[in-house]
């Protein structure tokens, strides 16, 4: 028998505005505003790595979840598209709570930049918490690789979209927002990071781009009701 | 900083046709009847983990590409279908000579059986070697992960098919091999092994579901000149 055992190294990390599990989008591609920066680790910096990856417009992003390490893994999880009751093994699932914790994530190649010999690589449309370790990095080839008929399972659609109103009392701090930063919350709200089997009027908050947002559910509708400015730190 | 080592296990392993790397097709998909059998490891057997992973029709595998792991990896690479010459980066390349040796391949669920109370995997379209270790299974997601209008760089287009013929010295034994082996085999020469830049007559061979297989090209036609059925051992 071959080898079980490997020792795998981060390359890279990627900053994205995610510093919470919660709030992070549970998919690529539901929030195209969200960026990431990927800078490479000692030993992965040199331009070479990269040379050619500008001519793809998606790429993969190998990574490890390592938010949820130390909590190993569960043979059954419940997917939150589910209802999250209930539940399947963690091998038909994307859940951060598989073996090995290691994920995979499809986001747009948006630039790479050289900057002092080194290179960064900026991508759009991410999923992953800020400063999450990536472990590799390859193109997304469509020939192969898109399957518009295949069977999707529970995840055979698309998640539904939410709307989201700004409740009167934070109208004037809302206008005040920058329009990408809008533009990302309404993206994360219209995808609902809270499971689905949440109580209606419950308060959810998270911090993000520099603000601390709340807000609660009632049916289909997401209402803003909050928004802190946090002091730069 | 996060932590950058990680240390995973094999959760399963794959048994397909592929013996050695040569002749094991590059990508997956261009040989759809190869099929593989992955069956589980100690502390990965129970059924639970692949729960509902039958209601998807494609699925990923993440595997180490082991046959290449003590040559190390190379930031520049010649993919095969650049005609074996011009170099691009190790990260937008599926090449296995990369950090990590992680694999990822797209491929289509066959089946999904219990025997003696451990899962067994049935896969088509598969392009690992046999006795691959997998470190990771999870279902594709079409509405996330297919995207026709993706651009491809070097990798834009499906490989081109080449003609396959049989030499009339070689008819006869042809017409003894079982019909799904010649379809494999078909689908792999079509795909052409052998590197771009190959000289035009050169004889290729390769060993496959119990025959040697002899063969060389001329333009984009591949002739097989040779078969030869092999002890079973």
């Amino acid at each position: 028998m071959s080898d079980t055992h490997f020792s795998i190294k981060a390359i890279a990390t990627i900053r994205t505005p995610f510093r919470k599990r919660f709030g992070t989008p549970r998919q690529p591609g539901v929030t195209p505003s969200a960026t990431g920066v990927i800078s490479f680790h000692k030993g992965y910096e040199s331009v070479d790595l990269v040379r050619g990856l500008e001519d793809f417009s998606h790429i993969w992003l190998t990574f490890i979840f390592d938010r949820v390490r130390d909590q190993g893994w569960r043979p059954l999880v419940r997917p939150p598209r589910m209802g999250g009751n209930a539940k399947v093994g963690v091998l038909a699932s994307r859940s951060p709570y598989r073996p090995n914790h290691l994920g995979l994530s499809l986001v747009k190649l948006e630039s790479v930049v050289v900057e002092g010999g080194k290179a960064k690589v900026t991508v759009s449309g991410v999923d992953l918490t800020d400063d999450t370790p990536i472990v590799d990095i390859r193109p997304y080839l469509p020939y192969a690789e898109s399957i518009p008929e295949a069977e999707g399972g529970w995840a055979g659609e698309a998640p539904k979209s939410n709307e989201v109103t700004i409740n009167s009392e934070v109208e004037d701090a809302w206008d005040e927002v920058p329009e990408a930063v809008q533009k990302l919350v309404l993206e994360i709200l219209r995808a609902d990071p809270a499971p689905a089997y949440h109580t209606d009027g419950k308060g959810y908050a998270v911090e993000l781009e520099g603000y601390h947002w709340q807000w609660s559910r009632v049916g289909t509708t997401l209402e803003i009701r909050g928004i802190q400015k946090l002091d730069a730190s």
